[in-house]
Order: C-alpha cells, then structure tokens, then sequence
C-alpha cells in the first residue's frame, strides 16, 4: 500500500450535484480543488434518484394525459422495455465518464476512491486498489457525502433482501406484485411508477394516516385517491410486524399488526434516508450541523453541503447550498469580506421548492399552513380548485387539482403555496419567487397570469383573497 | 318600436370577458350594471378565440409530446371528429347561458342587443326585435367591444369569402388544402392545428421576414422550423397581389409578387385584429384612447377596456384592465380615493405576458431586447439553450428551445423573459411576476428551482450572466 500526499486549496468529499458545484464554484474563485468520490461521479441524483425516477414516470405521466384528452389513443400498454432503455439512456447507462469529464474540464481532480478525514485540513482516500491518498487541503474540506437510505427495524426484513430506492429505479425486471413501505416522495413516485409499468399488484403501506406527510394534507389526499383510482392498494396506518422471504427468488410476506399479511414478488423499503456519515472519521451522531455559509461551526475549514447536513434532503437544495459554499470559501480564501447576501444559505430555512412527479404531481414551497402558524405567524389561507381554472379545464377531461396559498397577514406577503394537480410541476417556480422574494399580494395582483394557462390560479387565490 | 329607458349606476357595452370583469367589480363595489351584448355573451375569448383555440391545440401539442417520449405510441392519426366534438363541449355550443346566468348572478342585467352611445352617460340599445333601450348611467359607461379582424387591401380577396379566425375555430370540415396570411399568433396557432386535424397541405404567407414578429426573433425561428418540419409550407417575404375563387366551394387561388400562385381549398386571412368602434356612436379613427384608470381623457364618465383601448388584444389584459376599472368607478362613485396601485394599470406598458400555444410553445413578457435599447435601457442579454437543462431533456427526446432575459444593467433586474419550447406555457408566471416585481437578480438567486424541472432554466440564466 503505497502513500500519496497532495497540496490543493479545497477538498470535497463527494461527487454528487453539490460536490461538483462546490467544485465548480471555488475553481472559478480562483481556487485548486479535489473531488473524492469512491462510486460515481454525478451522484446518487444522476444514477439512482431524479434522474432515472423522472424518466420512468414521465411515460407514465404522459400516458395519464393522454387519457384525458379526446382524440388521442394510446396503442396498447406503455411498451416497458423501451421506458427503461429510455431510463438507461438518460442515466448514462450508469457511465459516469461524462460527469468525470466534466470535473477534469473545471479543472478539478477527481480521486476515485473513499475518503475519511483524518485530521485537520486532512483528507485520506483509500482508492479501490487500496492505495492511501492523503490530500491536505490549504483553505477547506467540504463533505458532500449525500444520504443513505433508512432502514426499519422490522423483524426478518434485512433476511428477505428488499429493495431500496436505487434497486426500484434501476430496475430491469418489473416485479408482478410490490409491496411498497412508505408514504412519502419515494414511496409515491415509484409505487406508481412501477405500478403502471407492471406490478400490477401494488400495495402502499403508510405508517401515518397520510401520504406526503410533510406538506398539506389535501396533497397526498388527492394522491392517494388518483393512486387508488388506478389500482393501487393503498392502506394507511399499516403496522409492519415482520417480515418473511422463505427462499431466493421466492414470495416475500408483509405481516402487519392485526394479523393480515401481503405477499408479494418485492418488498421495496423507502421509509426516509439519513446523512451518509459512516466512515468519514467524524464523531457523529446525525447530520453534519452547519452555519448559514455551510461551515461547520468551531471549525474555521470543516464545510458540509447537499443531505449529510440534513437541511433539505433534496438535489437543487445541496446545489444551491454548494454555491453558497463555494463562494464563501473562495472569499475566505482571497481575503474579501464574506457577508453578501449570497454567501448565505437563506432559501432553506423558509421551506424549500419540492416537486412529486406522480400523477397528480404535487409541488410546493414555503411553509404549509401548520407549520407556519406554529412558527406564530398571523396566517389566512386561500384554497381553489385547479379544476375550475379554464386553462386547466383545457389540459384534460375531469382535471382534478387544487392550490392553496398562506399568507402572512401582517406583511401581506406569501409564506407557502402548494399545488396539486396534472402536469403543474412548472406551476412551482412562480411561487417560489413570490415566497423568496416576498413579493406583496399588492404587487403580484398586478403580475397577470397569461390566459389560459393553468398559472391563471394566481388570479383566483388573489380573488378569494379578496383583492 | 317602443322605447324603454332605465337608469343604472354603470352601463358596460359588450360582455366579453373584460366587461363581464367590469361588470364583477362594479356590483362587488356596490354599484348596478347593465350589460349590453349583441352577440354571445362571454365574447370572442369563449366562443372564437382562446378557448376553442387551445381546445383544437391541446391534441396536437400532446400528440407531438407522446412522439418525443419512448414506450408511447398512438394509435392511428388524431381523431378529428373527436376533437372537434371536444372544442365544442368547451364552447358549450355556442350557447351562452352560462355566462349569461353568470351576470345574472352577479346580479346584474344584461341587455341583448347592439349598443350606441347617445349622449352623455347614455347608452341606446337596439334590440334583436328593433326594440330600443335607453340605459342611462349615474356614474359610467364602459366600452368594451373587442376587436374585429383586419382585411387586407388585397383585390379580388372579399369576393373569394376567405376565412377568417371564426371561421377556423369553428371549424367543422377541415379543408385538405389551407393557406393562412400572417405570421402572428392567429395565423401560427391556426395552421399548425388545422394541419395537424387534416390539412395536409398548408401553406402560411408571411409578409415580413419572420414569425411572431413582435416577440424575440429566435422564438419565432424555432416556430419556423418546427413548421417546416411537419411538412407546412412557410414562405418568408410574401407579398399577395390578389385572390380569386372561381366558383362557390371551388379552389381559391392567391398571387403573389413574382408571379407564383398558391392554389387551396379555404384561405384564412390572419392579418392582425383593430378595435371594434364601429356603429358605436363616437367619433374615432382606431382605438378608444384611455388613461391609466381606463378612463377617456376629457371625460368624467367614459371608459374603455379591452381589445377596444387598443393596449394589449390580449384577454387576460383586458380582465385586468377592467378589473382597475370597476373598481375605480367604484372609489369614485363612493367619493373614495381613487389613486391606489390597484386603481391604476401598471402592467400594459412594460409588455404584457403572452402564449402562443403551438409546438414548440412561445412565451414572452415584458420587453424585447429591441424595445429595452429602443426605450434606452443599458441592456444585457443572457441566452440559454432549454434543452441542456435535465428536466427538458427529460421531457423527450430532441427537446429542442431556448430561453432569453433581458436584463436592466442599472438596477439589476429583469425588463424581459421569453420561452420557447414544448409545452413551456407554464413557465411564463415566474417572468411575469419577476418582471412585475422587479425583483433583483440577487434575490432571484435565492429563488432554487426544484429539480429536475425544466424550470432549472432560471438557475442557468443567472449562472449564465456570472451570479
């Protein structure tokens, strides 16, 4: 086992979305950097999540579409084998010399291989070969080691090999009959996506008495109706007892407290995920806390962006994190003052963009109703029915939708708004700007939604706002 | 003929959607309305422009998706009797009980018949049966009678009865052979529809050198070659020199300069529309001028919203015309103040939002970059190729547009945003708000666009300009 040891200015652990931007960023701060990454560069998103999981349900949503709008007929069923050679396409067939090649182009150094702080300012890569890199960073080291998923403490279920959320968008085979555990944005996309492309035994099992537990209630309502509407069994407060699989290749059997039982060709666990922390050397407990420029604090180079710090377990969020990262260390690292307003993250605190790319897709941003009277706002809610909206009515016959915005009724601006409905993914960024940039419902009654287009909700919820 | 004479708080002439919104406002505002109407109430918009429009659109727009998206494929070519029927539905068949039942609700009166303006605060109706009403208005009349089509000085063109916009959303036979006139977004929308639900063979004759020529060129390109690669014949530079069909439902026959002729079935004549002011009593040559508050200067009681002010032909304008309209005849019928933001139109003057729904979509708002430098803007641009960004690409195969800011350099925010790709119409709020609200670049920063949308189009742009 030879030793290697090399000076750079930054170190990143990590070479998912946030990891590359990080990189990104302090290079064109002027700044030498070192990507690690011990699987693929491009990440978890690239592979095994946004990417793959949008290219699956995009036929599934389209097909959805289709179904409502007359004068179009699909022939026969979506044809499966061309989806996921679509999906292999578009995750490189998981190749990831594009995205190695686009780290080189920074210029930035990729070290293929796992890398563990070792000390301070100290990084130690144990590439596949098992040859020890050490890189001693001169002004940062930046962990963007991305998430794990969680897996339950049930009886007999690591026994019965079930699958994660990579194994349900990297699938090659498409299981007759799923078991799904999970109510949340993974559980949802891909029950329905794998449904539509085949399991056509599908079984949702929700702890809670919801979908989409983090954002409004009629969201995952409208969700779980349209996923039943097509077959899904969907069953709410499901209680796992155990777990069974009696042989290879065989049935694998959900009990569930009460005595029922389901059985099924796979079981896929997607119950939430935790910041990947194992190994990289650091006493943690959870994610890797941070301050509002990313660094940990009491450390003046320790740096953490994207899920390990736990802030918002999603891509555009570690990415967005990343740019405040790497320019705040690249300010740190000049000498310039690093107090601008975009060397801080302030878009995570106030509830970040989120699309679900089932059908009906759901998106929101800022804080839903509960959580911002809990934070003690003064807080009236405005709700429509997407529905009723002409642009909407136009999408499809028997468009079911729905928004609701929050407002804070003291400043008279936006605190959250969500959207459910077909197709309204593209609905979200208009709001997101009104809730960043605290646009006044004055001055957004003035921002006329072009008709008729679905977007003329905002007019409605300014309506029944009373404006 | 018997005369009837009433008085009223507010006489609105036409009930297209501009004066069922002024008529909506005015009784919210305390007041009495009567609506005259000498057609359908509901106006064009719901009968023969937008919403037949889109409905005629929307299979050709989904059609051209699912040809993008591997695993779908439909059945056979668009069933155009279906979709016909469906643009029916949507136009309920041409029967206006509905909206008529609606401002019956408000409540308010409609009178069915062709209005004048007879004077002072009075308005003459002369009912289907030659009956004439007086309406006398305490407080005002608003003129709201849309626009008309323009005709071309072209001879021979009367005397071959061509079609105009009417005449192809309402469509019933679709001809095989169609030429249009124009380049605007009458002529676009119309000839790729009608040749997607049956003609084959589809010339469009623009006189300039470019589609859509109000908006930024290159969106206009991409519509071009869109066209041209569906098999429509667009011809640059056409100067038509006369027109001739021989026999009732005999082929037309164009002429242009140079001596080429162009032989069709139906013409369609989209040439651009001008305000409806005919017979209506006022001595004018083109649109009712108004101020901001959509009064006429020099007068205390008459206005004018819509198509007729000659601001912005666009529905959703109009709407919000007469919604600052209503509601400031209802400040100043109360004696309240009358100089609020929302008593004012802001919004006309800085470019309207607007969507032209063919494939690819276009989607502008506010200023071009011509009109920024023409208005003495110190402009920058920033350009970004729509399908690099992983949503779009996601969205289908060869997904081909492209995005334009045109930023304020001063102050650092956006005077103008265009879009054109597939089904990029949802995008547009976003801009129409970042515009409106002026918000600056560094705030729009903080604006993440969730991922994988195509919306990640806003990160681009900001990264392109050196955020």
């Amino acid at each position: 086992m030879t030793e290697q040891s090399t000076d750079v200015d930054v170190v990143v652990i990590g070479a998912g979305p946030a990891g590359e931007n990080v990189a990104g960023r302090v290079v064109r701060g002027g700044l030498s950097c070192a990507v690690v990454e011990d699987h693929l560069a491009g990440g978890e998103c690239s592979y095994y999540a946004c990417i793959p999981s949008k290219a699956l349900l995009r036929p599934v949503e389209l097909a959805a579409e289709v179904g409502r709008v007359r004068g179009l007929r699909l022939e026969g069923p979506i044809d499966v084998p061309a989806v996921l050679a679509a999906r292999d396409k578009a995750v490189a067939g998981l190749d990831d010399s594009g995205q190695a090649g686009w780290i080189a182009g920074l210029p930035a150094t990729l070290v293929r291989g796992r890398g563990r702080v070792a000390g301070e300012r100290l990084v130690e890569v144990t590439g596949p070969d098992g040859t020890v890199t050490r890189l001693r960073a001169r002004h940062a080291v930046v962990l963007a080691t991305g998430s794990v998923p969680v897996v339950p403490d049930v009886p007999g279920l690591a026994a019965a090999r079930p699958w994660f959320s990579r194994d349900a968008t990297t699938v090659s085979e498409v299981p007759g009959r799923l078991v799904v555990l999970g109510g949340g944005v993974v559980a949802c996309e891909m029950a329905q996506a794998l449904h539509a492309l085949g399991a056509t035994e599908t079984t949702l099992l929700v702890r809670g008495d919801r979908l989409l537990g983090r954002m409004e209630r009629f969201a995952g309502e409208l969700l779980a109706d349209s996923m039943r509407e097509a077959g899904i069994d969907v069953r709410m407060g499901a209680k796992v007892t155990g777990v069974e699989r009696a042989s290879d290749g065989g049935p694998v059997t959900v009990h569930l407290a009460g005595g029922e039982q389901v059985e099924a060709d796979e079981l896929l666990v997607a119950t939430g995920r935790r910041p990947a922390t194992d190994g990289l050397g650091l006493d943690l407990d959870g994610a890797v806390e941070v301050d509002d420029s990313m660094r940990v604090p009491g450390s003046d180079w320790l740096y953490a962006v994207g899920d390990v710090n736990g802030r918002n377990l999603l891509t555009h969020m570690g990415k967005y994190q990343a740019r405040v990262c790497g320019d705040v260390i690249a300010a740190r690292a000049a000498g310039r003052p690093d107090d601008a307003p975009s060397l801080r993250d302030s878009a995570d605190g106030r509830g970040a963009p989120q699309i679900v790319f089932t059908d009906p897709q759901v998106c929101a941003v800022g804080r839903t109703e509960e959580a911002a009277r809990a934070e003690g706002f003064e807080v009236r809610v405005v709700e429509y029915d997407l529905g009723n909206v002409a642009g909407a009515s136009l999408m499809g016959e028997g468009y079911k939708g729905r928004a609701k915005a929050v407002v804070d009724e003291r400043r008279r601006v936006l605190l959250g708004v969500t959207f459910a409905g077909p197709a309204v993914a593209e609905l979200l960024h208009a709001a997101t700007i009104a809730v960043t940039a605290e646009v006044p419902l004055e001055t957004l009654w003035h921002a006329v939604p072009a008709f008729p287009a679905v977007s003329e909700i905002w007019l409605r919820l300014l309506e029944e706002y009373g404006l």
